[in-house]
Parts: C-alpha cells; sequence; structure tokens
C-alpha cells in the first residue's frame, strides 16, 4: 500500500511519497513531480553500490539525466571538507541552478546533499531519496541540513525545504541490523514524546515491524513522517514547538559527541530518552512507571538505556553546553510528563542531571 | 548629514544608517535597533588593526560585549576553510543562536561573515558594518553571502539579509586609493544601469568625491543602496529583475577569475561594462556613442576599459561557462539600450562575445 502527505510550509510546501518499490520508479515520479531534467546524486560508496545503477537506469527510462556523486561511507564524511569536494565536482560537471541535487542515501547523504543543495549557487532543487529507517521517519522530512564540526554535530548548517521527498520500504531489507534497530529509536520517540496509541502499536506489532513486513512498515514510517510533518508546519525554524522533537537529542548528541560518533544516532537517542525520563521522574514531572515503560520497549527492539560507562561523563556534560539548541546560554530540556506527551524546560536541576548520567 | 533607509522585505526587513562617525557609536546604535547583547566581529587583520580596538570599547561602554575573529586580508581567505575554523572558534566561545556575527570591513568580511552567520547553527542574527567604498555601496545589502571554489567565484553561499546595516562615510579615509577607485567603479554601474541622472552627477561632482567630500560621498553612497534596495526589495532571490544589478559581472567575474583574482573587483567590472556596452553596440542594442560615455566616465575615475592583454581569452569564455547564474545552461547577459538603461538576454552572439573579448 502507498501512502501520500504533503508538508504543508506555504511556497516551500512539498509531497512525500511512501510505498514498496519506488526506487524502480525513481524516473517516472521525478518527472511527475518536477519540471528538472538533471539530477546530482549525492550517495555514500556502499549506498551507490547497491541502488546507483538501478537509479541512473530509471532515470534514464524517463528520459532525464543523472551523474552519481560518492563520499566514502560514514559520519566521518560529514563535513565541510567534503561539501567542498562535491561542490567543486558539481561545477567541473557544469550543474547551474536548473538542475536538483537529489541525497540517495541514509542521514549523512541527506544532510551533505541538503546542504549541498542549500549554498550551491545560493541554492538549487533538492530530493530526498532516504534509504535507511532513520532518514525515512526523521532526517529526510522537515529541512534541517548540515556538516559537523570538531566542536559538535550539525553545527554548521541550513533549514532547506527538499521539493520531493520518496520514500522506499523496499531498501530496507539491505540495511544492516543495527541501522534498523537505530532508527527505530527515532520512531520511538516519536510515540513516547507525541502518540501514546502509536506507541503501543509498537509495542504490539514488534515482530511483524523487525521482519520489515510491508504493511506494518508503511504505516509505521508514514505515521512518523505525519507526525513530524504537523510539527514542522507550525515551527519550521524551531523557534519553539518544534524542540518536542528534540525528546532524548540534548543528551543524545552530546553522547554520540563523547563517543566520538562510534555510537549510532538512534542508540544514542534511545540512552537519552531514557535519562531524560529519569531526570522527569527525579524533578517530580512523571511518574516512576514511566521509566520501566519506556526501558521495557527500547529494550524489546533490541536498543541501550544506560551511558555506557566508558564515556566520560564531564565531557557528556561539556557537549551539552555546546549544544546548539542552548540559547542565550540557556539549556533546554525535553522532559516526559506521561505516554505521548513532554515538556520543553530549561530549568533542570543541575544535580539532578548529574545524578543521572552517573546512576543510569 | 546622516540618512536611513529600510530595505523592505517583510519579516526580513531591516534599516541602513549612513553618516560620518558612525563607528565611534556603534554600540548605542546596535543597542537601540537589537535585543541581541554579545557579537562575534569578523574582521581581516589588517582592519581589526585599524578599528577593532575602536569597535570593543564603543560595544563595551553601551554594556555590549564583543570579541573579534580575525582572518588574513585578501580574497584568498573567502573560502570553506576559512568558514570552518571561524565557526570552530566561535564555538569555543561559545556563541549561540541568541548572539549574532558583526561583519567589519569589506566585501570578504561581509561575505564571510554572513555566509557564517546563514550556516552557523543554521543561522544566527547578523550585522552589517562595511568599511569599503565597495562594501557599503554594494555587498553589504541584499543578503548575497558565500565562499569561492576553485572553480568560480561565490559559487557557494546563501540569500542571508543583516538584521542591520550601519555605514560610517569617514572610515573611506583609510581606504586604500585602489580600492576607492575599485568602489567608484560599482557606484558608476547603478548610474549606468540604472539611473541616467546620477551618472551624470558622478562626472560633474567628480573631484569632491574623489576628495571624500562627506556631502558628495554621504549621497553617492545613500543613493547607490537605495538604488539597490528597490531592486533586491522586487527579487530578492535574483529570480529576474535582480540580474540587473549584474551589469559588467558576467564578464566581470570571469576576468577576476582568469586573473586569480590580482584584479580588482571594481576594476574587473569597469571592463565588464565596457565590453558589455562594445556587444550592445554590436548587436544593435545601443547607439556606439554610448561606448564613449561609458568610457569617458570610468577613465575619468581612474578604472581600465580594457582586458588586460595578459588575461587568457579561452580561460576567461571558460569562466563564463561556470557562472552561477548560467540556469539550464543558458548564460545570461546584462546589456546597455541606452544611459541608466539595460536588458537582460541570453541571446547573445557568440562570434560577437569573441570578438568583444579580443578586440578592447
Amino acid at each position: 500500500m502507498d501512502y501520500t502527505l504533503t508538508v504543508g510550509l506555504g511556497t516551500r510546501s512539498y509531497p512525500i511519497h511512501i510505498g514498496s518499490g519506488i526506487l524502480s520508479r525513481l524516473g517516472v515520479c521525478l518527472q511527475e513531480c518536477l519540471q528538472v531534467k538533471r539530477y546530482a546524486i549525492i550517495s555514500d560508496e556502499r549506498v551507490a553500490g547497491l541502488y546507483g545503477a538501478q537509479v541512473l537506469r530509471s532515470l534514464h527510462a524517463a528520459g532525464l539525466a543523472g551523474e552519481i556523486f560518492t563520499f566514502p561511507a560514514g559520519e566521518a564524511s560529514k563535513n565541510l571538507t567534503t561539501i567542498a569536494a562535491l561542490a567543486s565536482s558539481l561545477a567541473q560537471k557544469g550543474f547551474d541552478r536548473g538542475d536538483a541535487v537529489l541525497a540517495l542515501g541514509g542521514g549523512v547523504s541527506g544532510d551533505l546533499a541538503g546542504f549541498l543543495a542549500a549554498m550551491y549557487m545560493r541554492g538549487i532543487s533538492f530530493v530526498q531519496v532516504p534509504t535507511t529507517l532513520l532518514a525515512q521517519v526523521d532526517s529526510s522530512v522537515g529541512g534541517k541540513t548540515g556538516v559537523d564540526i570538531p566542536e559538535g554535530k550539525n553545527l554548521i548548517g541550513a533549514f532547506y525545504q527538499p521539493r520531493l521527498v520518496l520514500i522506499d520500504i523496499e531498501v530496507l531489507k539491505t540495511l544492516p541490523r543495527n541501522e534498523l534497530l537505530g532508527g527505530m529509536g527515532e520512531v520511538i520517540k516519536y510515540g513516547a514524546s507525541l502518540d501514546a496509541d502509536f506507541f503501543h502499536y509498537l509495542a504490539a506489532q514488534r515482530e511483524q515491524i523487525l521482519a520489515l513486513d510491508a504493511s506494518a512498515m508503511g504505516y509505521v514510517v508514514h505515521h512518523c513522517c505525519a507526525l513530524k510533518a504537523k510539527v514542522v508546519e507550525q515551527d519550521e525554524r524551531e523557534g519553539g514547538l518544534r524542540r518536542v522533537l528534540n525528546f532524548g537529542h540534548t543528551i543524545g548528541h552530546a553522547l554520540e559527541a563523547a563517543s566520538d560518533y562510534r555510537l549510532l544516532h538512534g542508540f544514542a537517542v534511545a540512552i537519552g530518552m531514557s535519562a531524560v525520563t529519569d531526570l522527569a521522574v527525579l524533578c517530580g514531572y512523571a511518574r516512576a512507571e514511566l521509566k520501566q515503560e519506556m526501558t521495557t520497549l527500547l529494550s524489546a527492539y533490541g536498543l541501550p538505556t544506560a551511558v555506557p560507562p566508558e564515556l566520560d561523563r564531564k565531557q557528556i556534560t561539556g557537549f551539552m553546553q555546546t549544544d546548539k539548541k542552548s540559547v542565550g546560554g540557556r539549556l533546554f530540556f525535553v522532559l516526559p510528563t506521561e505516554l505521548g506527551k513532554v515538556l520543553v524546560t530549561d530549568q533542570v536541576d543541575q544535580a539532578a542531571l548529574a545524578q543521572v548520567l552517573v546512576s543510569q
């Protein structure tokens, strides 16, 4: 079953198509939705090896031109050096403002390609074709793009909306198990922070979901995109409401940085959700049972819930202070109050925070 | 005499204050216009040496905090490496979304600082304090920011509007003569392409202008900003009308690139204007007398009107093809039809173009 939804942002609105086997119909989909005739396909070497030829064939069959530009797989590529190299390659091949950048891959490809599209010639069209669960349910929707600097993740970037998002559930079959579970960390975040019914659905349908049953997975991806779209429509540039999407992320990002990005994003978010639930309980915002519900579901999907003992606590706290969500030195936390509900506050007791990072 | 004008761009509107001695009142001006309490001042080493201490004093006197970040003077610094270094410095000093970036300097500082502001934490407030004539009449107004890559100038960047522009005419007194004349190249562009009366004013007031008479220069800077604001208000992202501001620039940019950026921007634009006037005459868009009027004024301000013989013609043509204003492979030229009037066309005879580059 195919789903289509729209992210409503006025003149910058765009559709998301979700279905099984979309990748083989990519060229036709592009031709139906956009005027663009030439695509710079940005992909890491692994994904380009898996799907590059198929994508090019599909473009050519629809009378479109495409050129693949690759970079080494992994978060370590997500920096300005890669951006500079890609921009030079595009310029050498004569790409201009009438062409488009197409991200084929996971979050790193999407963030890199989106930022490249935002800044190449001060902005050219951008299409997202996410191939990881994490990218499908989160990073491909909402227009956040960017790269890392040594001081922190995504500290450089742009809000830049794609003109189209095409999501093929089928490709999740080639996704390494770890990355699938990491993606589920982000999926569970939507239930835990915004939708208790969805949280319970995830508990009940665990087997079908982990077996990549097309119907269950199609529903999951569509539901996450719809929840995210609703938030982004109300607060595109993270002035307020959008902060709720960062449930588990303030601590999660710091954990990723402290682990030198060896910890997968979804795993870090799972630990982060678990830690802020502790924090919410400690500060009296939530009942102790909430922690139990949270960790039960996270563990059922093979996700960690405790800060790895080898990570330096001081370093974690330091990375939190330079989080880009801090404003005027104030650091905001998204705390759960009950299943499917959160509040945003900068009033967090430092002693409680320290306790949560140590005791877990 | 002080001038104030507004660039009207809806929620992104901002004021431009022009006057003599504004730099010494900088802190008070900032405090009156913005809520921001902390400024990252981006400046090249030369300008920081001239004005850095004065600016910091002025900020502190107004109860504001400021920190100066420098880079080596010159176009060679305008790249992603400098951006990465500046972003890291800001992060290390704890700058966040509640703070602002302030450009103190010429076009390179403004372009770098503006792009830094656009992408640091996906966008923080930005203030322009241009100290060269070129930056005061052109690059500080309109929100174009960016850096160079080896394949061309400004091929990476963003449209990002400042929240305030403060222009001190007084600082032009420390500007090297060459840079003053280069700035006049851009000033003459406004008259030649948009305002014949202003063109004649520049001819009549040459002496006062070159002597930096405060009244004449204040009028010149204000008039250029007002002309540019009117264009930008109608076409912020260069979809159409804004292209007229590129009079002399399609060839000018290519000349700068072919000279390895040894040719000053304003000088390159002067040659570019002269060359496209030849082109317009050759193609029958303008009378031959227009070339005479154009070169007479440019020469009166000590500006060149012929392509330097040492530059490689083939290389110039090559750089033109990768100009970011080309769309779908079409290259647009802004051709003068009479004094103060231009048309934009992609219908330029290649033989005529070659002739113009050789014969001048």
